[in-house]
């Protein structure tokens, strides 16, 4: 205390910080209270809880008022899958950031190569030299100049793709999704849009994706697949070894968690002093979906394109995924502490992109076939990709309601079970702060000793997870589907 | 009576009549109670009416159960607008049936040519004096000889491109919409792409859609709008006298209505016997949107295309615009009775057909500056269609709701003050043959004449119309959006 701890009064060590708690205490009350004052911090959207499941699930599906730019309601995602940043986003303003992100993602999709190649002719030994020359006899090593002169080069390219997937979730965070889950949803598509040019056809067209982009504008339509379908018979010796060195090390990597390892010794010689900080660096997080999902959908996008070409690939297709699913399986269960639950709002992106796969494939096959010089086989082949896409259309028409909507009889028979069995449930104290930005959340300690209380949470699949600190109780119970449609009360 | 009215017992002619009536009346009540009783004759569909307007949108637009493919409900059209046909049709049957049609306006669309091409090769002079070989020393006549020569290569062509759309109607109703109204947006959209391909884009390219066909095949994606873009300053000389002999010419037509008027006259000497039958021969019947809505946005799409390269054919356009405004205006609401009432249903087709005539007007234009030694304004130019593009993205998610739903606080309005306004009606009578199919409706005649009652009906528009025939009283009381919801009751 006092300035350096060198002069001033003394202080006992525990009042002192006591009252330091305190003043910050009552500066956060304050900062509160200004905040729940402030007009400027009002939102145009709000969580609005029902008394019951099926008055929730009629707004959420219906429209409110007559101007349909007035009122807009849907269905809140579960409270901690809530991305709370962009709750507030105006709905003209999401459109153009829609636009924006578009743009910019075509442009990030086929253009990325030009500021890495900018970045490589920088980055070469010279340019080091000129920059840093106390480093210049250290890199003259012969040995080491060899390694840097072979390393060097791809080097920004690695570094790209491996914060590809973070860059892409920043473009979707900026599109003003509301819930973390249509966060990785979106941000899954975007990368496997990215992989499917740059890794599949790129390494099929051997070119990047910019001049692919030349090719598709200048050549017709007819010529496109058969350009591609000859090369892919070539091609699969180069696949046979990226499924191996790619997929099947991704995996091994995956089950080592060798990058969490490393960081959570770092955090535990440098940071970690208490119990609690222990726990935090123990935490495993949440499973990158929109990394690994992708990823796995090139594979069978791959073993699709090969199946009747080269079914030499499809043995170790095969392999990978029998890892993976062993692999993911066992991280899900045992290791991941999943953030949020979505309900297999995952699975309509999933099918999509399979049924793109599947058309892909059979257009490339197409491709092929025509110039073996058995273009009699074309009409027959083409019945394949229209009847793929109808049965998309099919699907998507007949199911998809079920992974979008909340049917009434599922909400009126829990509704009606819970009335007859809790009496005395305290709806109103038990909403109170369901819905509460976690800044306001005053009880989170707590909250945190209630959670990792075994007896507390009812796990069906048995896993060896220990900690359990983003999983509050309240959603275990099954109770949070009543906590429910959002609504964006739109200024026009 | 008898064996020609030559022998047999003599039969007073009144009761003779009366008695066939009665024993026709007696067979009809028993096929009723046959069709009642089949079980057979029960449809997989049903019209459900609720005691308030509030209930119906809640059921309309929420999904009823866990399994999507069991219970469907939408909106029902309004009873006059029901197609009873195809109420019965089942989901998967409906899907298959979109497929083939689908194919099959593919097909027609681009191969038209060929079977009229066919016909053509049949009728000409030789196979018609092969075939009716007592017509040669008529057709050996000079001037007819030549007359025949010029006009018979055209005709079969002519006949198909009247009878366009009546084809197009018939495959729309094959697909299975539920309602005339939905029947007449899906032929519109159909006869429109038609139009676009062989009308707009084969008068530009001189060439059928099977030519234009293999030309978008095989060249690049981006020549094919500087080939088309390059043709069509050219064409603005042709475009002009369409816009004045279709165009003007059918403005004129329309408001002549020349075809029925010959039809009243012919039904008028033949077929006319009471007061009713001639009521009924001067109905004028509906208007065919699904005929003149497409024409009307094709020239719209010219004027769009041509505004920027050749102006001088605006005011063609323009005069065009001003008679069919006159002209239509007078039509709907003078002459025609139409038979439904869809509540805007169709702007979102016109909306997107206007989007699309706006991004190929920009696109030719892009293939047109390209070719002039301005490819510098490419970049410029293509952030037209993408901005087109997402502001028709950013319409049909802000405003289609309105068209598609009908919101909660409406519904409500409505319901409260008809609460308040009549206490003692009796929804039941009301409703019970609300949604009838016409076999059943027993009193159609008594409601004929009711109909015609000037006193029983609101006319807010002064029409000079005089028939009513189809317009039944109920609709115009404004009560039928009551009679609500459709539910499909699926087989799986």
């Amino acid at each position: 205390t006092g300035f350096f701890g060198c002069f001033g009064s003394d202080v006992d060590a525990i009042d002192y910080y006591k009252s330091e708690i305190e003043k910050i205490g009552k500066e956060e009350a304050e900062e509160h209270k200004k905040v729940m004052k402030d007009p400027k911090s009002i939102m145009p959207a709000a969580f609005v809880s029902f008394r019951s499941r099926w008055g929730a699930a009629v707004a959420a599906q219906t429209q409110q008022t007559s101007n349909p730019t007035v009122w807009l309601t849907e269905w809140a995602p579960e409270p901690r899958d809530v991305y709370w940043n962009n709750l507030s986003i105006p709905f003209v303003s999401l459109t153009v950031r829609r636009l924006i992100i578009g743009v910019a993602f075509f442009f990030l999709n086929f253009f990325y190569v030009i500021p890495i190649a900018f970045v490589q002719t920088l980055a070469n030994l010279e340019g080091i030299e000129k920059a840093l020359p106390f480093l210049e006899p250290f890199i003259e090593t012969p040995s080491i100049k060899s390694f840097i002169q072979g390393f060097l080069p791809g080097l920004a390219l690695k570094i790209f793709l491996i914060l590809l997937p973070t860059i892409l979730m920043f473009m979707s965070q900026f599109e003003g999704l509301v819930s973390q889950s249509s966060l990785e949803r979106r941000t899954a598509s975007k990368y496997f849009i990215f992989l499917f040019f740059n890794v599949f056809l790129g390494s099929i067209v051997t070119g990047s994706a910019l001049e692919q982009l030349n090719t598709y504008l200048h050549q017709s339509a007819n010529d496109i697949p058969r350009v591609i379908g000859v090369a892919i018979p070539m091609k699969a010796t180069f696949f046979i070894t990226y499924v191996m060195v790619d997929g099947w090390t991704g995996v091994a990597l995956e089950v080592l968690r060798l990058r969490a390892f490393i960081m959570f010794h770092l955090k535990n010689f440098f940071l970690v002093k208490t119990e609690k900080d222990r726990e935090e660096a123990m935490d495993p997080g949440s499973i990158c979906l929109y990394w690994s999902e992708p990823r796995i959908q090139l594979y069978f996008l791959l073993g699709l394109v090969y199946a009747v070409v080269t079914p030499l690939l499809l043995p170790f297709i095969l392999v990978f995924f029998a890892l993976a699913y062993v692999v993911y399986r066992h991280q899900i269960i045992n290791v991941y502490n999943q953030r949020y639950e979505s309900g297999a709002q995952f699975w309509p992106n999933v099918h999509l992109r399979i049924i793109t796969a599947l058309i892909v494939s059979q257009l490339l096959l197409l491709g092929l076939l025509s110039t073996k010089g058995l273009e009699e086989a074309t009409p027959a082949l083409l019945v394949l990709p229209v009847l793929t896409i109808w049965f998309h259309k099919y699907c998507k028409h007949r199911y998809e309601p079920a992974f979008v909507r909340n049917p009434l009889q599922e909400v009126m028979r829990k509704d009606t079970l819970e009335r007859a069995r809790e009496r005395n449930f305290d709806l109103k104290a038990y909403l109170a702060d369901a819905y509460l930005h976690p800044v306001f959340k005053s009880n989170e300690v707590d909250k945190f000793y209630v959670a990792d209380d075994p007896g507390a949470v009812e796990v069906i699949v048995p896993t060896k997870r220990r900690s359990r600190r983003i999983t509050p109780v309240q959603s275990e119970d099954g109770g949070s589907d009543r906590l429910s449609v959002m609504e964006s009360v739109q200024e026009r």
